[in-house]
C-alpha cells in the first residue's frame, strides 16, 4: 500500500500501553487510554504478561482504541533497550510470534491488530540498520497487511512502502526537533519539552499546518500522521491531555490511523 | 461440538515436535514428521523458540500434517513438566498467548492451528484439576472453535464438550493399561512398552477394534481417535515407523482428525 | 546449631526489599531499609536483577542491616507467589544458585549473607511440605552455615535445626494470629491490621513479654526473633516507622539476629 | 598481578562444559573433562541450568579440573552469541551475579572459582570493546583476585592487567591463524582445522616452542597459557584426545593455570 500521509486536520494519537509485567506496574493506562485513538500495546518481549495484555487488548477494542504491537527484541531484563545483535530471520520470528500473541488477545476482544509500532532499541535501531528494517517488515508481511508506525524517514518505513505495507510517521510531542527534521538527542540541552501548553500548541500548529518550530527557532515541515505522547508519569499525562483537548479545541479531528478488516 | 469419537477402520497419529530451544536440539523432528498425521508443536513455553516453531510448522504444513498447539506452563526450566499453581485467569491467559504466537507461524505457512493438546505437567494436570482443565477450555474457546487432545476420561475433555468444543482422545503406543483403562504408571514394571513389532500389533487391533490388553492380560475397550508417538530416540521413531506401517497394511486409513478453515 | 530463641528486650526487625526488576521499580526500599535490621534481598528469580541485588546490597551494607537471602522458586512472571512442583534436587540447586548471586554483591560490598528467608509461595509451602522444605535446608547448609528465618512451627525450621542450622522464628506486624498461634487466612475478617498505633502497641508487647493478643481476644504466646514489617505501600512505612519508634520508646533493642563471620 | 606468560614444555587445556539446560543436552561433558585441565563452566545466562552446574562443578573438582567461569550476555535463546548493548554497569553486574552463583556450587563441592573466561559475543566484544572489557574486569576484581582467560591482544586482557588481575592467553587448537597473529574468520577457507594429527602435531609445538605456521605458511609467535579444546562433537572430543596425547607424548606438562586459595 502506498503511504498516504498526513492529511491536514486530522491526526492520530498513539501512546505506549500495557508494559506492566507480573507484580510490576508501569505507567498509567487507565488515565493515558482515555486520552489516545492508538495503543502500542507490549507483547511479552521487553513488558506485557498475557494477562496484561489480554486486559489492556480489552480495554482498548472497549473504547475504540486501535490496537498497535509494540514488538521488542527479546530483553525483559533491559525492557528492550538495548541493542541486541541478532540475525534478521531471528528477529523476523521473534517479531511474527509477538504479533501472533498479541493478536490472540485481539481476536479474543472482537477486534485485531490493526497496525505495529516496533520499541525501544528496536525503534531505533531500525531508522538505520537495513537487515533489522528488513526483518520487521518480512515478518508483519508474513503476517497480514498490517501499517508500520515509525520515525519519518526511517529505514523501516522505506522498505515497509517497497513492501506494499502502510508506512505512518509520528512525531513526539514532548521533544525538540533539529533544523533538519531529527530529533534533538535527549543529552543535548532543550531536547525535553515540558510545557504542557507550548507542547499543546505545537501539536496543535503541526496537525493543521505540517510544520513545527525546530530547536534552533526555524520552521520545519514535519510529516507526521501520529503524534506520540507518554503516560508513565502524571506530567506525561497531563501533556497528553492538553495535547487532546488543544487539538479538539482547534477543531482537529482524532482519528486512528489503522482499522482492522473484522 | 458433540464428540463424534474413534472411527473403526481410522486413526490419527500424534508426536510432539519442535521441541529444541536456541542453541539445544531435541528429538528427531525430519525422521517423524513424515510418519504422523498430526503434530504437537511447542509455543514457547516448554520449548521451541520463534525460529523453532516457524520452521517446524512450515515443514508440517508441507506434509499436510495437521498443525497442534503443545500449550503448555510458563516454565522453560523444567520444560513443563512441573506442576505450576498458577491462577486459572493466568494459565487460560497463558495458553491463549502461545496459541496466537503459534498461529502466526501457522498462517505465515498458509494454514492455521488445528487442535490443542496440553504439554506435561498441564496434560497430567486437567485429567483432574477442574479449574486448570477449565482454564484450558476457556482459553481454547476464546481464541476458537479448536479440538482438544487428551487422556480418555480427563476432566479437560468433558469440560471441553461441555463448552461446544470437540474432545479428542488418545492412546499412547508405548504404554501399558490397567483393567480399568489408564495408563500403568511409569515407575511400575511393565508400564513402557519396547517391542516395536508388538506395539504395532496393538495399535493395529486397537484401530480395528477398539480394544487392547491390559496389563494383567485382560482385553478393554479403549476410546482412541490418536494414538500418540514419540520421536526423541531412535528406538521411539523406530516404534513410530513400524506402528505406521502396521497400520497401513492393515488397512488402517491414518487420516489427522483436525482441519482448519483457511 | 541449637535455637537460642527469642531474648526478652531485644527483637529484630525484618523487610522485604530489593525486589524492582529491569525497568519496573516495586516496594520503597529507601523508605524502609532504614528502619530495619535486616533486610530480606530477592535474588532475581522472583524479582530482583543483579544491578537491583548490588545496590540494594550496597545500601544495607552502609547501615549495618544484615543482608539475608529472600530466596524463592524460579518464577519471575509470578513474582514466586506460585507453587512450582520441582524435585527437591532442582530447589536446592536453585536455592544454592541464588545464595552464592547474592553473596557475590554482598562480599563485594564487604560483607556477606547473614541470613536466608524464603519467598512468597516457597515460604508457605515449606511450613508444611518437607521435600521442598529439606531441600532448602540442603542447600544452606551446602552454602555455609547460615540461620533460617521462617514462621513458627514450620517444617523447615525443624529440619534446619536437626541439621545444625540456626532456625529463627519471626511474627508478622499486620497479621491477626489464631487461637492455636498460627495466622488468620488472609481471606477471613480482621486478618489483617491496619492501625499503626495498635500494631505498635501489639509487637511491643510482643517484644517485651511474648505475648500478643489473639483474633478471639485470649492472650497467646509466640516466639519470635525477629518481625516482619512491610515496605511497599505508605502505610506500610507508616507501620513500620510507628512499630519501630514504638519498640525504642519501650526501650527494645533493635538487634539483627544474624551476622557474618567476614 | 602481572601477567606471567607461556612457560615452555607446560600448557592448560581448558574447553567448554556445562551448557546444558533443562531437558536439553548440549556437549560430551563426560568425554571431554577428563581430557582437559581447566573446564569453563557455563553460569545459566547462556546455558547451564543450577542443577547442571552442580553436577558439572562436582565432577571437575574431582578430578582436580580448575573451576572456571564462562560468564555470558544475558541471553539465554541466543547461546550468549549475540552481541548485547547493555550499560558497563548493568554487564559489571551480570558478571558479577554468574561469578557468585557458580562459586556457590564451587564451594559445596570443595573448591572455588579459579578463573573467569567470558563467553561467546561477549569474549568476542571485549577484543576491543573498552567499556564491556572494562566491566568484566570490574566485576572479577569485585569478586575477587581471579585471572581472566582471553584472546592474546584482547583489551580485556590489557585492562585486567592493569587492574592487577592476570591476563591468561589462549590459542585455538582447531583453527587457523593469519600472519599477523590473529583468527583466520570462520568464513574464510581453511579456518577451521580438521585433522586431529595435524592439530596435535601443532599444538606440540606451540607448547615446546611458542610457534605456530599460519594459514599463509608462514611462521609466528603465538602467546598461549592454554589452548582451547571443544567437546561437542564427536570429532571434536578425538581432537581433544589427540591433542592431549601428543603433548603428554611430547614430555608437555599438562597443567592448570589457575589455583583457589581454599
Amino acid at each position: 500500500m502506498a503511504s498516504t500521509g498526513p492529511e491536514p486536520g486530522v491526526i492520530d494519537l498513539n501512546c505506549d500501553v500495557g508494559e506492566s509485567f507480573g507484580a510490576w506496574t508501569l505507567g498509567d493506562d487507565d488515565a493515558i487510554l482515555p486520552l489516545v485513538t492508538s495503543a502500542n500495546i507490549a507483547c511479552g518481549f521487553h513488558g506485557g504478561d498475557p494477562s496484561v495484555m489480554r486486559a489492556t487488548v480489552a480495554t482498548a477494542a472497549e473504547r475504540g482504541v486501535a490496537v498497535g504491537a509494540h514488538v521488542a527484541y527479546r530483553d525483559l531484563a533491559g525492557f528492550g533497550r538495548r541493542f541486541l545483535d541478532c540475525t534478521p530471520a531471528e528477529l523476523a520470528d521473534d517479531v511474527l510470534y509477538q504479533l501472533g500473541a498479541l493478536d490472540a488477545f485481539a481476536r479474543a476482544a472482537g477486534t485485531r491488530v490493526s497496525y505495529v509500532k516496533p520499541h525501544g532499541a528496536l525503534y531505533n535501531a531500525i531508522v538505520t540498520h537495513e537487515p533489522h528494517a528488513g526483518a520487521v517488515v518480512e515478518a508483519v508481511a508474513a503476517f497480514g497487511d498490517l501499517p508500520v508506525l515509525g520515525l519519518p524517514g526511517a529505514a523501516v518505513l522505506r522498505l515497509a512502502e517497497e513492501r506494499g505495507l502502510r508506512p505512518v510517521t509520528e512525531a513526539f510531542a514532548d521533544r525538540a526537533y533539529t533544523p533538519d527534521g531529527r530529533l534533538v538527542p535527549r543529552r543535548e540541552p532543550g531536547a525535553v519539552l515540558h510545557d504542557p501548553a507550548a507542547i499543546a500548541a505545537r501539536m496543535v500548529r503541526l496537525a493543521t499546518t505540517g510544520r513545527v518550530e525546530a530547536v534552533d527557532g526555524t520552521e520545519i515541515e514535519l510529516s507526521a500522521e501520529s503524534i506520540c505522547v507518554h503516560g508513565d508519569t502524571a506530567g506525561a499525562v497531563e501533556i497528553a491531555r492538553r495535547v487532546r483537548s488543544g487539538l479538539e479545541s482547534a477543531g482537529v479531528e482524532l482519528r486512528r490511523f489503522a482499522w482492522c478488516a473484522s
